[in-house]
């Protein structure tokens, strides 16, 4: 047997438990930012999410994303990862219908559930967005599309060997093929679901609607940092030693970075360093450095990082203003976090830590081309699934309904979707309309 | 060196660190399914029960488990692992007491902390179905017979070269010799124990008693399938990366197969998607696809954790016609579960996935020898354990006690048995009694 | 490529990756003691904390305590790990500035990232000591003097090749350089912060002041033991099959004897088992094995994790008498268990296990020796740290102060200092003043 090969799944395996971890991670940011009578709803949908993500991606989104085709989709090994391949080989001497992937040199199954796990990544994106006001069998449905359709067809663009990466776009870990995709999603459902009741008075105020449980906010952020240390590192899906150890390390530097940056701007703009604004500060810097980790620098890493902590503050508040009610701060933190994270790609990257893919990106001599590049793969990416995810929210919308009724909203989801409460032995404040 | 027995060093390290990390699984999940009165002395006794499995399974179980001896128990290398042993060399070249683990290439210390945190596992399966009403020193005392004992001679049938292996019974990761054997040692005590006040009227009615914390529950849940990928895909023992590849898929598959299954028949059953039922299924399904996990397709395990997951529904209601008071639904997710995922070896197994194994089950035209054997190791397995069980938890009653004062019951265990509260900054319901 | 250095670099990774997850335990285990007013404060520090110590270590820590200079401190490649090094070569083929690591195979950015989560944790542990009265500003202002000069000068004495290396004074992991460091620095803040408002009675009477979440506390020690085997067995930096198999059990069984003997003795003690002391007494026993866990055998680690966990009991006691109020135990767990940790290599060494390292302890046959150079590196870690500490603490006191008004410290630092609330759809108890 060669090690090669077996310590190469070792890691692509550990590296896919530690994403697979990150659904608790988003359960609890989520859960914890939201109310408490919609606690047992916003949890079943992230946990929920991923046995869906499983099956769709399993049966159909597999084959779609990583199958030979064309430049837009996967043709062939549609179903139950049912085509021909020879994996671990890789290279000339790979032969099957999965070749996008044959560069990594471990089982097929390997490959299949480090790719899913991320596609359940995608998923649970939208659920904070969309939560307290959605009906569960709605949420359901559309994920379930997600990941089945758009997400493998437009990652089939950049890591499936598509048009995007034949261009020359780079999105190592997926700053657009994972939390854009999440985000434009989650941005269609927001605007097909309008804000929660209450949210916004007339008068154009906007109403803090504070989360329930601050201790679990933290502990899904650290979860998800944690687990970032194999969404980052391990998408060199190789144990290379050299790789590894300088993605992650630009990974906690960015984090870090993202963090301080957001409180301190808190600080500075509100006063107190909100904990909200430090989650989001550090999850912002993760998305952040997702599409450049390994080809920057550890400098470059901090300062990546530190610009979109910074941003997601003025982002949580812009998106108040076109009253976007996004609860948990998602669309700022994966949508304008992955975007600027993809663009930094354009501007950080140095051919010297992996030549012969990105090249030099503009601040770092290599001219505006890669930028451009990077561009035009957000700007594609953004309007096809925004475009593909607003017309199913509203399918959903004109068949079974997307919005549970008032009544449900004002007594919390998780009665009336569930008729379960969260904390039935605890004495409860009249939450928030 | 040797990459192959430094390799499989870490996975198994990694992995058993995994499965230690059940243990806060299973505190979560079985706090969160009970009253807030009783969460102190319910994590309490999930914490302390790995540490009195420690040193059990350090001085005696170990020996009695692995060590060489007849079909039924070890005889030798009794106690500290103190036994002649040439770890890690393996098969021929291997000398020393504990033989029956001569075909993993790991060092001895490394075979004993894996094993450990499987032991630790029965025994915390104990601690859900006995909770709310039992003795704290009475729990920690079965629980040191059971790990000192029980699971290790039992273990000793089927792991440890016994008169079930070479019958030719197969369990690869523990269905029946972890999960059955816990819920068997649960059922002894809740029959001795008795229900909770209040759980059953006069008049046969059952009262639903809501667990204090959801999100909990449902964190220590996405522990466990999280902890799983340890167990299952570690019980290779070796870095092998097809099995490890393809068990870290089944185990996931019928994680999700067991969560939608259970989702659902709870929807159509009881009007609403009950999240007990939720957690519940993903965890029966992880229990069934525990023995067959290396020896089954990926489509066999979505088959097998549909089923297992659909189970565990109609079991929990099931056991409450029968008054048997499990407040957590251990003894039907792992006892049922660990049943069913037995004989789906019978059932599913397939020779080409680990030849010279099981060889084709009853589905794949193997005839139903497999089946056969599989029924008398669960029958055996439970025979004894529950007989066993019975005698101690019953010598138990008859000299320390088994069960708290009613009053204590009523007033909660955590101020009866620790004197502590679990969150005494907030004001409480008046709990259900 | 080497597999060596490939298996090691993920070995070292992971084990990393475990102590960062660390900060969520002590995040979880100090604010589930802490009141429910203070739990944005304390889990809001420690997650900023390890941010500040992220940039404090990368800019210039690192250097001070790696890079090659005297016995004192290191002089060369002191910032951003800029100095020339040509890991992942190791012993003669090493060339570079930061030769105190070049026993470790491994690119220069995993020991970089595998020290950084070390330094992390010295600064966490301050945090739980000073909590409940201390300013949000101050704090960090603290913490990243400790990251960037007290923790990494004193490190290099101990693990940079420094005066204490040179005498023969053994810390495997860290009951010194990590452990004990944070103790006394939270010492030194106690002693300049004072007391709670109303913790010590005139009349010379401790009132207790319960935390305001043991769920939390209880999930916070199981990360804390669940990320020490990464912190003990990583400490190899190496995937030595025989060394990380020995580290994993001691360590365990250190803890599990720890856990045990704390809970008897409270027991016995106070009347009923604590689940505080519980928790205490585990992470005493894992403090406790840190020092000497590569070096003693298993059942010495028995006896080692026993004492720990035993003298927490007495330690929390009786730094209430002193009036030193720690409202998590910190420094008992700490600072008792970090000294006594590093005593146990003088005493339970065998040189067989680490040849040419500790040599054998005194209850080996070694002699006096070992025991001297380990309670000399005590005493000079222990005023240095000491004696620095109290001056960055004072000096910050004086000018931007240290602690909360007193209005404040009632009303909560959650309010007061983030503007936030922990659970605001939860009725809360008039918590003690």
């Amino acid at each position: 047997m060669d090690w090669k090969i077996a310590l190469d799944t070792v890691w692509v395996l550990v590296a896919a438990m530690l994403v697979f971890f990150m659904n608790l991670g988003f359960a609890l940011v989520e859960s914890g930012f939201a109310r408490a009578k919609n606690t047992v709803n916003i949890i079943s949908k992230n946990f929920v999410v991923f046995a869906v993500a499983t099956l769709a991606f399993l049966i159909v989104g597999w084959g779609l994303m990583y199958g030979d085709g064309n430049g837009f989709m996967g043709l062939k090994g549609l179903f139950f990862i049912g085509g021909a391949d020879n994996s671990p080989a890789v290279g000339e001497a790979y032969s099957g219908v999965y070749s996008a992937l044959n560069w990594t040199g471990v089982p097929l199954l390997a490959k299949f559930f480090f790719q899913l796990v991320f596609a359940g990544t995608a998923a649970t994106i939208v659920s904070g967005a969309v939560a307290e006001r959605i009906k569960y069998v709605s949420f359901i449905v559309f994920s379930a599309i997600l990941v089945a359709f758009i997400y493998p067809i437009v990652g089939h663009w950049i890591w499936g060997g598509g048009w995007l990466a034949q261009l020359g776009f780079w999105d190592f870990a997926g700053s657009t093929v994972v939390h854009s995709v999440g985000a434009w999603a989650a941005l269609a459902g927001v605007l097909v679901l309008g804000p929660r009741i209450g949210k916004y008075g007339k008068d154009g105020s906007v109403r803090a609607i504070p989360g329930h449980n601050m201790t679990s906010a933290m502990t899904g952020c650290l979860i998800l940092w944690f687990g970032w240390f194999g969404f980052n590192p391990g998408s060199t899906m190789a144990a290379d030693p050299e790789a590894i150890s300088r993605i992650i390390v630009t990974t906690n530097v960015a984090a870090a970075a993202g963090a301080l940056a957001a409180t301190a701007i808190a600080w500075w703009l509100l006063g107190k360093p909100d904990i909200g604004m430090t989650i989001n500060g550090a999850l912002a810097g993760l998305v952040g450095i997702t599409a450049s980790c390994a080809f920057v620098s550890v400098e470059s890493s901090l300062i990546i990082g530190a610009i979109a902590g910074a941003m997601v503050v003025y982002g949580v508040l812009a998106l108040d203003k076109f009253k976007l009610d996004d609860p948990v701060g998602a669309i700022a933190v994966h949508g304008m976090g992955g975007i600027f994270g993809t663009l930094a790609v354009g501007l950080f990257a140095q051919d010297k830590f992996m030549p012969g893919t990105t090249g030099d990106g503009l601040l770092f001599g290599g001219g505006a081309g890669l930028l451009m590049n990077q561009l035009i793969g957000i700007a594609a990416v953004g309007a096809a699934v925004f475009a593909a995810s607003l017309a199913i929210w509203y399918a959903i919308k004109l068949t079974i309904g997307v919005r549970v009724s008032e009544e449900e909203e004002m007594e919390g989801l998780d009665i009336g979707e569930h008729g379960n409460r969260a904390y039935p032995d605890f004495v409860m404040t009249e939450t928030i309309a």
